[in-house]
């Protein structure tokens, strides 16, 4: 596969979204403070990042509102108070997880909203729901992405016949998502090809969301951008659901655009990150390292870690069915 | 370049070698207990090692042998009383720095010796000392080879002026070493493609020691295996100067041969290293990822860890010159 640009280049194509509440919020609950968010929101302004997420659009139906911080939910409320008109250049978005968002109720039209992107969240063999949302989401006037989780466990076939479903559809980028950070460069480089290979006739771009089980996630999110592929999400300190995502400030300080810009972020971590890394916990660990070898959902490392069991080797044969 | 091999792959060329108490060493001045050293050892050899690297042969001249544990100068008794006769597959190294090492009388003849390989470091600019030491040590029966440090602050023609000098030395295997963790996948694959080209018609290996300052460490010895590079650095848990090394584990469960064994590495981690991270400080930090992205050394960012200065932004104009 050929390289799209080198260490100096400046690839008009790169969108960085900013997930930290979004990703963040599975390791808080989403109960992040208002200074926080409105601090994240003006650092985002500052640092040139293209997209920030502000959390899920999770249904009131299913979910406690009591039982969750308020980015569980996103209301348009909620967004505006920290964002006013939002008159920057800097785009709002929400992940929206099929079968856990009354989309038809709850996303409203993009002209009484303050979010521009809907994120359609989606395993394989939720692909037509996905759809539905995507088109609901683009007719109300979005922006659209759809993430297709967990694919290091899909057949390739099946990936193929979904981003074929997907270049037909209203959708505007689609994300690569290694859901349990199983995935090393040279397969990403890989997928990432096969993707844009697939998608390249319906004029799609492709995303990349990381996880570090195996602290990859800033290498497979530069590696997938060396071949192409441009909506590149990441989150300050990486933080995100049990190893975490990709860097922020790692993953600005490579960009070479000069659009982006670091100060804000190390302004930002310095005041309210440093805080935040001794009340929550995430990041690389011997846990989550299993199962991205083994290619396995990360919630039993995310008990492990909360428990403080560092019995690796009976974690380890649990995960391999050892017994 | 040419991928050698694939993630299903067994590479016959490949060895581990483990650099915990080396660069471990400098996080706590070479103060490991002998319980530790003996289990590292027993770890090593169960979990199909190829190379454990004690320490350094420092100069007792030049440093107090006070103040640092015994492995900064690795005397051949003190070896012998961890490994006997090390009758084992795993073979035995130190690390020899130009200028800080009184190689002539402190290594011995290889037959006198429990050791089996002397690494070479040095920078570009004292290649002439760094050959002298290796025919040294190879006139004394050992395998060799030389560690060339922050070639990301050399220039490309005096790197391989250096390489074509080694070529015609009689070193076994010559490193890649990103001394300030600056270096992304990408550029790894470069370098390493670059020091096999230069060195093929010498018959010499190349080998990778990394760092993770911008998280980038087992990434990068991955990429630089996938393209030709056949040893490989590594330290349980990544521990090492500043941000830390590639981590062992991590790097055992990615390779393929069955000789490479990730249980007792993790037994190890669970009896050993838990209680090691609770004493001592590395691993990726900000300040860490600021001198990577500078292309400096970590020395002031270790400083400022130690102190607990998260003062990010100062410290980035420091390192940026902007007062």
């Amino acid at each position: 596969m050929e390289q799209k640009g080198d260490l100096l280049t400046v690839r008009e194509d790169v969108r960085v979204l900013d997930a930290t509440i979004r990703d963040g919020g599975l390791v808080n609950d989403f109960y992040f403070s208002d200074e926080f968010i409105k601090a994240l929101y003006e650092m985002n302004v500052k640092a040139g990042i293209d997209y920030m997420e502000f959390g899920y659009k999770a249904s009131k139906e299913q979910f406690d509102v009591n039982k969750f911080g308020k980015w569980k939910f996103c209301n348009d409320d909620d967004i505006r108070e920290v964002v006013g008109e939002n008159n920057t250049k800097l785009k709002l978005s929400i992940m929206a997880d099929v079968g856990r968002c009354d989309y038809k109720e709850d996303i409203h039209e993009r002209s009484d909203s303050p979010l521009d992107m809907i994120r359609v969240a989606t395993y394989i063999n939720t692909m037509p729901q996905a759809i539905a949302m995507i088109e609901d989401a683009n007719k109300k006037g979005y922006e659209t992405t759809c993430n297709i989780m967990a694919i290091s466990n899909a057949q390739e076939a099946d990936v193929k016949y979904a981003l074929e479903m997907l270049g037909k559809s209203p959708v505007d980028a689609i994300y690569i998502v290694d859901s349990y950070g199983s995935l090393y460069p040279e397969q990403i480089r890989r997928i990432s090809d096969m993707y844009l290979s697939t998608t390249e006739k319906y004029g799609k771009k492709i995303g990349m969301h990381a996880h570090n089980n195996q602290q990859c996630a800033f290498a497979n999110t530069i590696e997938s951008l060396a071949v192409g592929v441009s909506y590149l999400d990441a989150t300050v300190c990486g933080m995100g659901r049990g190893a975490g995502n990709c860097a922020l400030e790692a993953l600005v300080g490579f960009l070479k655009n000069p659009e982006y810009r670091l100060d804000p972020i190390l302004k930002f971590m310095e005041k309210y990150m440093v805080e935040m890394k001794q009340k929550s916990v995430w990041g690389y660990d011997i846990p989550y390292l299993l199962t991205g070898l083994t290619d396995q959902h990360p919630r039993t490392a995310i008990a492990a870690v909360k428990d403080e069991d560092t019995k690796y080797l009976d974690f380890y044969n649990m995960l391999l069915d050892r017994d």
